[in-house]
């Protein structure tokens, strides 16, 4: 097959807040080649996303992502990793790079998958979709109280696992952050498992981190999510080795396998979580599952957005039947929901996994998008490199 | 002061070619403050860089560039590194951002030195600019002769040290490759440093740049750089340990201070090269400075465009008396010259320093520019977000 176009639709609420929730808008990756039509998502501003696939050249290995992509053979999953291989060296000094093609990539797996009538993870080389237990990923509240009830919220929709992220954790003093970690708790009962996820807040400061470890103890937190920059390896390794019961998770940052390589090997996080929407997509997801299970790492995915984007982000993990526990976006914005026809429903268990059917089996809902899509043209030199194409 | 505006200009050659000669293009940009005018340049793709300065926010910590820096109070060093941190916090999820941010930083720095009648060295700290040996920075040639010639019009030219890269090193095998190593040291004569740039031509190859270690040595390069990816430490370290002579070179893909720490801690290099263009600018760039001294490491800028980057990235070593090599754009493209009206011109022992004059000591040639700017329009939503500003 030959891939005969790429298109790419900025989807957006009517209203962007502050708030650290990635549901609010999203970048959908459109490919068509051999008569079939495929999706990814790209977890990453759209418009600058856009300007990577369309941008001019600014010399040899600052070129367009959709210079490398667009006219290439796709035959196999060879074909996937050469194309990537083809973004990384030619593409090597435009940063964004890695975040545009993490949609497209997906899409490739998607198409790939449809063509021959095998899910992605079945391409990848697993035997079988092993459950995963979803946890219900959402924000501290404002007060104690607030995620005290958003707490009973997840319990009460039948999650035995959640996520409190950001929010007030790390903006007043250790005690005001430990009452939080205790309401969550109350909230969830004592058996079901409890993350934390501070969103860096502490930028390279162990013992800004430290402070909280035992109130995350107390609490019995399965571990303490991106307590650094993404790159603080010192910090993280400080912190690891501080902490006895309370494992560090990290990694939605890395934008490619070395840097999640680097996080388990010098961080020496205990979760290592991936998001295929910003990695470069499902192969290099694939390759630090592999290289977690050799270092007796757990693999989490990271998805704050579409059911689009969670089979994709489920695909690399899914043959890893001990990898249990897995990200589910639990109050996403209506934007996120409408971009596909089917979900990933949760079974009697409270259980999901990534779906039998070809491709990454979403079919996405170009009528529901309509409301949410966002007109862009990009010109440049007086010829138009985008604009928002006409059919969805 | 206040920072009242930031302009974006995107200047270009009339055409573009695949060569791996970073001074095709740039994007420059004017900030106003206090009635001081200055200037910084991003060492980036001029188009994906405006989209991360103009872009609308995706959620909190997606947000546009631009966001952090217009209206933002700017009186001293501590400023700037509060508007860095912004910018790292409020964009960790907008990858293009360090990128962007470097020209912007570089600016601040050169209005800051302006203000004060101060050099930006002085205002880093230092109490002098030291004399720096500019090697000549080249692409190899075609074949060995050609590089060869390249070598002698180095050496005619006064400069005492070249440095060969790119072309068609590792495209063949490494017989192929050791003769333009011997070339271009018999065209340097014996005396001169010979340094070898390779691009990431490798990956993660150990093997296939280790089998060129023997005739680098036999060349007496000083270094071997950028063998592999700019993440792949694993490999740098390898190869470092397997080098008794050459040592490794590395640092320009760098776009924080911790991927240059890794690259010194976990790869082992003994030359660390940092674009102030890259790396979110002058501040991020000092604070490698500071610690490649601490850890017997050598510092080096990576400058392939115009005078103002390369007075821009002199400053963070400028202090540095050891630290004596730096990177000097040997035949850059006509706009990367017409950029500037005065350049750093060697002096009779065919060295340069970091000018004495206030900020970055250069002045921006606006007259110089008009014919390599390239309009460009970006609307979204019915909004026009960028246009290329009408006033140069």
């Amino acid at each position: 097959m030959r891939i005969e176009a790429v298109d790419l639709f900025y989807l957006a609420m009517p209203a962007i807040t502050t708030e650290a929730d990635g549901s609010q808008d999203a970048l959908l990756v459109r490919v068509a080649a051999g008569g079939h039509v495929a999706w990814g998502e790209c977890e990453a501003s759209p418009l600058v996303s856009i300007a990577a696939f369309v941008c001019p050249m600014s010399h040899g290995v600052c070129r367009p992502v959709g210079a490398s992509v667009l006219g290439e053979t796709l035959d196999g999953p060879a074909d996937i990793a050469r194309i990537a291989a083809r973004v990384e060296y030619d593409s090597m000094d435009l940063l964004q790079a890695p975040h545009m093609f993490s949609g497209v990539e997906m899409a490739l797996w998607d198409l790939l998958g449809k063509a021959r009538g095998e899910p992605v993870w079945r391409l990848l080389g697993y035997d079988a979709s092993h459950k995963k237990v979803p946890y219900a990923s959402m924000l501290f509240g404002d007060t104690p109280v607030d995620t005290l009830r958003h707490a009973r919220d997840a319990r009460a929709n039948g999650f035995g696992a959640a996520k409190f992220g950001w929010g007030p954790i790390g903006r007043g003093d250790a005690r005001a952050d430990a009452e939080h970690f205790v309401a969550a708790r109350e909230g969830l009962g004592p058996d079901a498992v409890l993350l934390v996820d501070v969103g860096q807040i502490w930028g390279e400061d162990v013992e800004a981190a430290a402070a909280r470890l035992p109130a995350l103890e107390a609490a019995q937190a399965t571990w303490l999510e991106e307590p650094f920059h993404s790159s603080a390896l010192e910090s993280y390794q400080a912190l690891s080795r501080r902490s006895t019961k309370v494992r560090m998770a990290g990694g939605e940052g890395a934008h490619n396998f070395s840097m999640a390589r680097h996080l388990i090997d010098y961080g020496g996080v205990g979760f290592i979580q991936i998001d295929t929407g910003r990695i470069g997509g499902i192969g290099p997801a694939k390759r630090v599952a592999d290289y977690a299970v050799a270092r007796g790492v757990t693999f989490v995915n990271h998805t704050f957005t579409s059911h689009l984007a969670l089979s994709a982000s489920l695909q690399p993990f899914a043959g890893l039947q001990d990898h249990r526990i897995c990200e589910f976006p639990f109050a996403p914005k209506s934007l996120s929901l409408d971009i596909t026809r089917n979900h990933l429903q949760r079974d009697a268990n409270g259980e999901i996994a990534a779906p039998d059917a070809p491709g990454l089996g979403i079919d996405v809902d170009p009528q529901g998008l309509r409301e949410y899509l966002v007109d862009v043209d990009i010109r440049v030199g007086g010829k138009l490199l985008y604009a928002t194409p006409a059919s969805l």
